[in-house]
């Protein structure tokens, strides 16, 4: 049997729509909420049989939550790259039930849209990883162009509290000179994406304290101290007069923006009026041109995600509040440490507003992966020819994912293709996959593979 | 029939205890809540009937909202001042009802207290007030040493909207050389207080905007602009570094206070370790000595009642708030005009943050009587005769009454004495008079009154 060329390998996954869509119907009709514990055992045995199928040899790995899914197809060509495919079997809740067109774990496709909770984050992109390596293998006599693993975890929707001690116990087995993953929408041009980084996260909660109870401000108010205005006060100190964070250090370890960043930043499409329109804002409460995608990418924040203290309900009511409080996130870029950043924030609240409590919520690491990686050509031309679009080139996204567990543990670099449309409508109701992109991502990973083999491993 | 001394008045009161609490009862076993408009109409009636019997020729005047019930007993001795009581006759809701020990329309009497919805705010001030000028004229031969004059109204627990037109539109028939009122506790060493003022009142809420609706941080903090941050240095912006009001204008019309009020700051009892163990703040939190009081009473403040943004439930949720609200009442003296005030704060709004909406919700004037009113020794004395306690001569409370349509409508001083106990918990369940305090109240009302023959009306 002769191999065939990638145009070839395109039409005959075209031709095998319904038996792809047949499969991923299976997977989004089994349940697997994962902060709700429904249907995971039910999805990871699915999921470890489907990829038996298609010829992985498995494991099915628990964890102090839900398990993780390991697949491995070794290629019979010499030095060939391993890539590392991650995503996630469980889906987020699905509430509210009442706001759905068809009911989520019942996939129905209409006007070109599959309908199905997990449709879009993460079970159809999953599907296509898979289907485009079924795809590889099947038309082309059974042989893999690269070495394939796979890691499925069952807990990204809460956060993945387990990935990166997993990861960091699993070294050998995960072994392998690229990550790649899909998830997420497409840009919001339509274009396709290569993301190559994440920004990390720092979660804390601060809270001023007064008197033991919410005082009347008219028998009170004057010797009374109020913690709102202290609270207002620390958080105002956290700033300077252009809006940069004051807090001693925190810019310390931040890395300026390369060259190739910068080039990459000012050549993201950015309609600045059709954003804001969508926001509700000004076009001039934007930033122009590349500071937008710089501020973004190359930036970290410090956000207040909620504020609140006192009387907080309709109308008026005197009082002094007997605690005022602040929920913020710090987005962090590299090679910002969200453990040292903590440590010079509650230095910071020490020494200027000793009695405030803090209270840490979360942290993640960020992540980046080289725009130079000898990875990131060869999957740009991939995608583009799989998709017939100019991708684009997203040095990090402003959000968080757990990214850091594969670069900095395993050490390698990571590179996210998202798949999906960008109204999949993921976390709500009526959440979707177009048939479209679909496809095309089934494609797009038969095609990337098929460029890593040219790539030689370090 | 002679004219019996006050000592002998005291001794009658005290005999006729049974009779004045039968009285009571009545008033207190009619409902009279003016926020949700119930009984309004009987207990109008029911105070009008026993006023007529005590000889007061009496209306009933309707406003916007519930009606006022004026009355009149003229002395036969001429050239006597004429006094106006003022006084109300409507109550708070009574939830939370299974708080309560007995109904709270039901007075019952339990160890020394009668507890009943307004015992002590505001009836059985009200009907001492009643009772002692009744037992005036009755133990002295149907005589007044002054002119009496009575306004009691139907929507003080309503905040009264309508008192100062009312006022305004009846100056002929409130004519008056002194308003008394007695409302609220006692001193909380149990001492007696002349109060001879209030402080104004101005509640605004401020509301700082962003996009239409919360945004992930992870997407879009860096780009987007965060609306907490700029309500933060709005309000940061609203104080200077000792914590003193910024906005333009704020203190120019602040009286500072005379030697005598700053001799009575001093003269006012503060046991400053208990008061702050009570609220559960350390004694150097609170200003020592006249400057508690000095802050209390003669200091405008600017006091976040509450303030709220974005995400405020349990544990994280990362967004940028569409919006950040502050609700602030400031506290204010004379001669500072809440709507002189209203303006300052709106242009420094403008000035500063002229994205920020400004609701005003509602203003009222503060109010001071002279300390050398010339009926402030005569009534000092009466109270101190009538209680054998020597009163506190308390400049102004902290909180916020509607005495300016008095002292500045009118153009009198107003003095307020009032008989409750500091424990009468009223606004909340099982409030209660002492029978002592009402006694009191009688006592003391009778002295007052009797006092005042002694000023010259100017």
């Amino acid at each position: 049997m002769r191999s065939l060329g990638l145009e070839e390998v395109y039409a005959r996954i075209d031709a095998n729509l319904d038996e792809y869509l047949e499969g991923l119907f299976e997977m989004l009709s089994q349940p697997s909420i994962s902060t709700l514990g429904i249907g995971i055992k039910e999805m990871s045995s699915l999921l470890q049989r489907r990829m038996e199928e298609i010829g992985f040899r498995t494991q099915v790995i628990q964890s102090a939550g839900h398990p993780f899914i390991f697949g491995e197809i070794s290629s019979n060509a010499r030095n060939r790259p391993t890539v590392l495919i991650y995503g996630h079997y469980d889906v987020q809740p699905v509430e509210p039930l009442d706001a759905w067109v068809s009911e989520p774990f019942k996939p129905t496709i209409r006007e070109g849209r599959i309908y199905a909770r997990g449709a879009g984050d993460n079970k159809g992109q999953l599907y296509a990883q898979l289907m485009g390596i079924k795809a590889l293998k099947d038309f082309r006599g059974g042989e893999l162009p690269v070495n394939v693993k796979c890691i499925f975890e069952g807990e990204e929707e809460n956060g993945s509290p387990n990935l990166e001690g997993f990861v960091k116990t699993h070294k050998d087995l995960l072994k392998a000179d690229l990550v790649y993953t899909s998830d997420g929408p497409v840009h919001e041009s339509g274009r396709p994406m290569l993301v190559f980084g994440v920004r990390g996260l720092l979660y804390v909660e601060l809270t001023a304290r007064g008197a033991k109870r919410d005082l009347h401000s008219g028998n009170w108010g004057g010797p009374v101290p109020n913690p709102a205005w202290d609270l207002v006060k620390l958080l105002e100190g956290m700033r300077d007069r252009n809006g940069r964070v004051a807090i001693k250090g925190f810019y310390d370890d931040v890395k300026r923006p390369t060259r190739s960043d910068k080039a990459a930043f000012a050549r993201i499409p950015l309609n600045r009026a059709s954003v804001a329109a969508s926001l509700g804002l000004k076009p001039s409460q934007l930033p122009a041109g590349q500071r937008f995608y710089e501020k973004l990418m190359a930036e970290p924040t410090l956000n207040i995600c909620g504020i609140y203290g006192g009387y907080t309900g309709k109308g008026s009511k005197t009082v002094i509040p007997a605690s005022a409080s602040v929920k913020m996130d710090m987005r962090l870029v590299p090679d910002q440490d969200p453990e040292d950043i903590y440590r010079k924030l509650v230095r910071h609240v020490r020494l200027h507003s000793p009695g405030v409590l803090i209270t840490k919520m979360s942290s993640s690491l960020p992540s980046r992966t080289s725009l130079d990686s000898p990875f990131a050509a060869p999957i740009a031309s991939a995608v583009k020819d799989a998709t017939k679009m100019e991708p684009v080139i997203y040095p990090s996204l402003g959000a968080t994912l757990p990214d850091s567990a594969f670069t900095r543990e395993l050490g390698v670099p990571s590179i996210i293709v998202p798949y999906a449309n960008i109204d999949e409508g993921n976390h709500g109701p009526n959440e979707n996959l177009k048939v479209e992109n679909f496809l095309r991502g089934i494609r797009t990973a038969a095609a990337v593979l098929e460029s890593l083999s040219r790539v030689t491993p370090s």
